[in-house]
């Protein structure tokens, strides 16, 4: 799967709300904050699951009731598809889209 | 609760596996890594629910197999016994001696 270019990545993002490209245009990050730990911790369990069935998996730090989130994919060196498309659904499970 | 001494802190650790003291001693970290993400999300899980009990929660960081664990008490500005007795859970569930 191809690397995004720094332009298609801000195209992509325009739709997504909170993301942002970081670490010279090879992730995208967004932070999140929740009532407490157990909604933090259900919001990940719901991304686990669905990162696990796309075979695709979040970098990402929890502390309390924060998350940050890093997408990447690796053996392409950058921003994907793959990324875009757990983005949205990061985004649709936060906005109550999904799940 | 009182904050441990770096010589507590030393001594507390000599019977936990993998922890160091980080932070100038203001927190304890230890490294674990797994077979595969349905591994380390399953461990999380386990210590996630643990925590919520003890309410006393870890700032942790995964990336696929990989999880850093960082265990510190804010309210007391650096190491206590709650994060000895969470180490101590975390360890014996990594050696299969809880769950």
């Amino acid at each position: 799967m191809s690397r995004l270019t720094a332009a298609e990545i801000d195209t992509a993002l325009e739709a997504l709300e909170g993301w942002v490209p970081c670490t010279a245009g090879k992730t995208i990050e967004r932070q999140f904050k929740f009532k407490n730990f157990n909604q933090a911790f259900g919001f990940m369990t719901s991304v686990a699951l669905e990162a696990e069935k796309r075979d695709h998996h979040p970098e990402w730090f929890n502390v309390y009731n924060k998350l940050h989130i890093t997408l990447t994919t690796h053996s392409s060196g950058g921003v994907t598809e793959k990324d875009i498309g757990l983005a949205r659904f990061i985004n649709d499970l936060n906005s109550g889209k999904t799940s």
